[in-house]
């Protein structure tokens, strides 16, 4: 390598993969976008280059010979085109420049390929604040959230699946000596082992978290030696692009191939996800988005797939200490990025009988009312409101909200009319909340995402507990929240919710939220159950990305 | 735990351990089966404990209230019934009972689990002899691959399996405080994590390795929590009906319900694989036999499955110092058992050109000539023919053998004859070999189970790479031996061969051979070919097996 990126980098790699095996707070690249960290003018250099690309084409991939050049992204909060266009390359080539570059990362040392990517992700730290507002700009998050999950919560998943990565491709000796004692003679054999990579990977973006759902998958891939066509969702590609961009730009200056990892934009009037993902040269495949889309990448036949689909998040009200704390963290779980987050709560379970609040019963209607007025409150606080909400996605899901009362059952709050005093234009949407009986199933079963809540009134917390672990079995959960002050209830929460493969957080109130998971400690995802069948990061996301293959021979002499 | 089992067993836990990393030679149970280890009257014994299960009801299982008895169980050295009567229980039974289990098993913590299991391979080993007379009289086994198949082997395997899962579910904390600094304020999480098991397993043996094929994913599901139901080959019962037996006493003895381990042996009248299969309770499948029923086994769909299905075996011979001894080698790889076993080469390829033996050039008949003689010369000898080939399992494969002139090409040695002077009425079958052509693809592309060796005559050892490379991706692969002197075509084959997922032995003569794999060193199937898509045993043939699941809680006051 051009500069000794492994020694440079080693720190860095093994103080992540402790981290990894403590599980105690760790961050490599700081969540705050101060500019004691970034620097004095690193905010405004990010807007002004951001809007520079406005209107222009992309050109910083190395990725040679673009059939024609596209983009069909909007910002939410213009509602107007961006207008960057992005070359485009067909599925073929694509794929043959994929295969030409395996054979030579492949042969790349792991810890050489965890260098290259750790510093790939130096050079992403240098840009947080321009993926930042091309962030926004796709996505409708709003700037901190923007900056925060694209730029260091992003950087720091990637870094955990190239630790991860790292570690396990060198958890078994290169080589070693086998000596058989026989009796009257040693048998003896040199052996030695390869880490083998599968082969060309896809790594299928989502349009809500255009790096985060994105770089897990690509640098799981990238360092157990595949390489990598990241295919975006054709309406959030400008962040990942710009992660892309940088990855080839070290690839080539370490004298590699840049088509080691390509982007792969659609064009306007071709779609190329399915051409890709069917072609048999393609392994492995990092797929984030909707059910059906995952139920269909999950049948393909002859490949590694690792999804993050849809799920249906319970939170569980059984008994609390202090209900206006609990109501205040519950609403903004649910305004947070106007719920477009995986993780988001939808079902409330609450026992008609009402919780236990400090000893004292408060009756079922108060507990609603005061979800409702927390919600309310929050949406209407000028200071909070805009910078949690953000912007809508998709204007799909403005829809499904103000249709939110073909559900059925009792309407809570159903105004979702909102308006961002920075963006005029913004496509926006607050929390609507609506009631429905534990007996109406069919209502709640499946995910409605967007900013909907829906308040489940159940018998007692024992049927609460049956239905949010019957429906993270079956329609799948990234998340569950419960409110307990008994110790034998959160028992049984965690004994059920774990047979549903649903990681519970209890009792949280103040600063921190159901919906937010922390690289290097909060496994994202468990796989065990139908919301996704990979977890970032646990040993099975990379392991299945490479082959053990051993070779051996009688030693000479 | 009546006894303190954690205690008596965690050192040699700790062992396999670091035996799985060391991957140097280890082997806690003995492979010899000298009366200085297993005590003098060990094989007397044994032989009496199997002959006096001939005709009896096997009543040693904990499995209560039989719906009925049952037994097909044929000797090959004896051509007729063992007539040993199994308890029969229909699906809906066995699951049940399962499921119950289940919630009793999982709760036991990962240590005391393998600490209870590593218990009941003590007890296994005391009744070794017993086994291999068992295996002998179903599969067809000579006595000394019996013992050390069945036996010790077999254990040391399922010890591999034990300490990987015990490794993999203690290798995140139990439970850390969360610290994060937010500048005024530090937020505080207790954090704990449980590896929840995935459920019912079935583990489906095969009629040749009764133990050795069913223990690997039998220990590897009850290590980490899962009950099991083990369903043998209907032909090959008995030897894993004692280790069953053995694991129930064990759980037993330790307060535990003996149903996390149940034997399921199919009615004479009622085959109940599928049934067991396909039940959705049923989350995890180890299978291991013919390709056909596995890639049943593999399209069934919410279960996680392990597969050894068929390969095709290699052998590339392009430079050899001494020809005599490569073929003697060779000569014993395809007699041993008889050929039936996975990792038996089938398929030769030789240059036409011939092949360098010490810096001379040996023409391609001579080569060929060397090896049938090699053949005829082993099976002739009669202090070796008949340890090493041993009976036949399956009618249908003398059959296969004997109709092995319908392959096409030329035939090299046809007479399969081979009588055993030990056991008047075995069914027996020694090698046959025939001669094809490399472009006549199809003649060797397929598994032909048996002692058949196909001699492919390539235009050179470049195209014998390719097609042992093309066969093992295409059809699968188990082992490939290959002789070269040349460390240029060894770097080569090593390449394409790790590529297509199969391990290579290089210039094998003496005492070792392609066919053997050691515990804690060799993997055993690597799971990147279509010859099974799991391995003995790597990380992922146990973390499959279970899921990470978090819970978080703020740290009060």
């Amino acid at each position: 390598m051009a500069i000794n990126l492994a020694d440079k980098h080693q720190t860095t790699l093994d103080t992540a993969v402790r981290a990894l095996h403590e599980r105690t707070f760790f961050a490599h690249y700081p969540e705050n976008p101060t500019p004691e960290v970034y620097g004095e003018n690193a905010d405004k250099e990010g807007r002004e280059k951001y809007t520079s690309r406005l209107n222009n084409k992309f050109e910083e991939l190395l990725q040679e010979n673009p059939e024609s050049w596209t983009g069909q992204e909007d910002s939410p909060y213009e509602q107007q085109p961006l207008g960057v266009k992005y070359p485009f390359f067909s599925p073929e080539t694509l794929i043959s420049r994929s295969e030409e570059a395996f054979h030579q990362w492949r042969k790349v040392k792991p810890a050489d390929r965890a260098a290259i990517l750790v510093e790939s992700l130096e050079r992403m730290k240098t840009r947080f604040f321009e993926i930042a507002y091309a962030t926004m700009h796709t996505t409708g998050q709003a700037y901190m959230m923007s900056f925060q999950a694209s730029g260091p919560h992003a950087a720091d998943r990637a870094l955990e699946a190239i630790a991860s990565g790292y570690e396990e491709m060198t958890r078994f000796p290169e080589s070693t000596e086998w000596e058989k004692p026989m009796g009257k003679y040693n048998l003896k054999l040199n052996k030695s082992w390869k880490a083998v990579p599968k082969g060309v990977a896809l790594v299928i973006g989502c349009s809500t978290f255009p790096t985060w759902n994105t770089v897990p998958g690509m640098y799981a891939s990238l360092v157990t030696g595949n390489p990598v066509i990241v295919k975006p969702h054709p309406k959030a590609v400008l962040p990942i692009a710009i992660v892309v961009a940088e990855v080839q730009k070290v690839l080539a200056e370490n004298g590699l191939n840049p088509n080691i990892c390509q982007l792969a934009v659609d064009a306007e009037d071709r779609l190329i996800t399915k051409e890709l993902a069917e072609n048999p040269k393609v392994k492995l495949i990092d797929y984030t988005g909707g059910t059906e889309f995952g139920n269909y990448i999950e049948s393909l036949k002859g490949k590694t797939v690792f999804t993050e689909k849809a799920g249906v998040n319970s939170i569980i009200l059984d008994s609390v200490d202090d209900l206006d704390k609990v109501a205040q963290n519950l609403a903004f779980s649910v305004s947070l990025y106007s719920g477009q987050m995986c993780t988001a709560p939808q079902n409330f379970f609450i026992p008609e009988k009402g919780i236990k609040v400090g000893g004292e019963t408060v009756p079922y209607e108060e507990v609603v009312q005061k979800l409702a007025d927390a919600v309310t409150g929050l949406v209407n606080n000028p200071k909070a409101g805009p910078h949690i909400l953000g912007a809508i996605q998709n204007p799909a899901t403005t829809e499904r909200v103000k249709g939110a009362s073909t559900i059925g059952g009792n309407a809570v709050l159903t105004t979702c009319d909102f308006s961002n005093p920075m963006f005029a234009n913004a496509r926006t949407c607050s929390p609507v909340i609506y009631e429905v009986d534990a007996s109406n199933k069919e209502s709640y079963s499946r995910e409605l995402f967007g900013p909907i809540m829906l308040i489940i009134k159940t018998k007692d917390t024992d049927q609460s507990i049956e239905l949010a672990s019957d429906m993270a079995r079956e329609h799948g959960a990234i998340s569950c929240g419960a409110y307990t002050t008994d110790p034998a209830v959160k028992e049984k929460i965690m004994d059920e919710m774990s047979l549903a493969g649903t990681p519970v957080s209890f009792n949280l109130t103040g600063g921190i939220f159901v919906n937010q998971n922390a690289s290097f400690s909060d496994f994202h995802v468990t796989g065990g159950n139908p919301a996704g069948n990979a977890s970032f990061t646990n040993p099975e996301f990379v392991i299945k990305r490479f082959t053990w293959v051993g070779f051996r021979e009688p030693v000479v002499g």
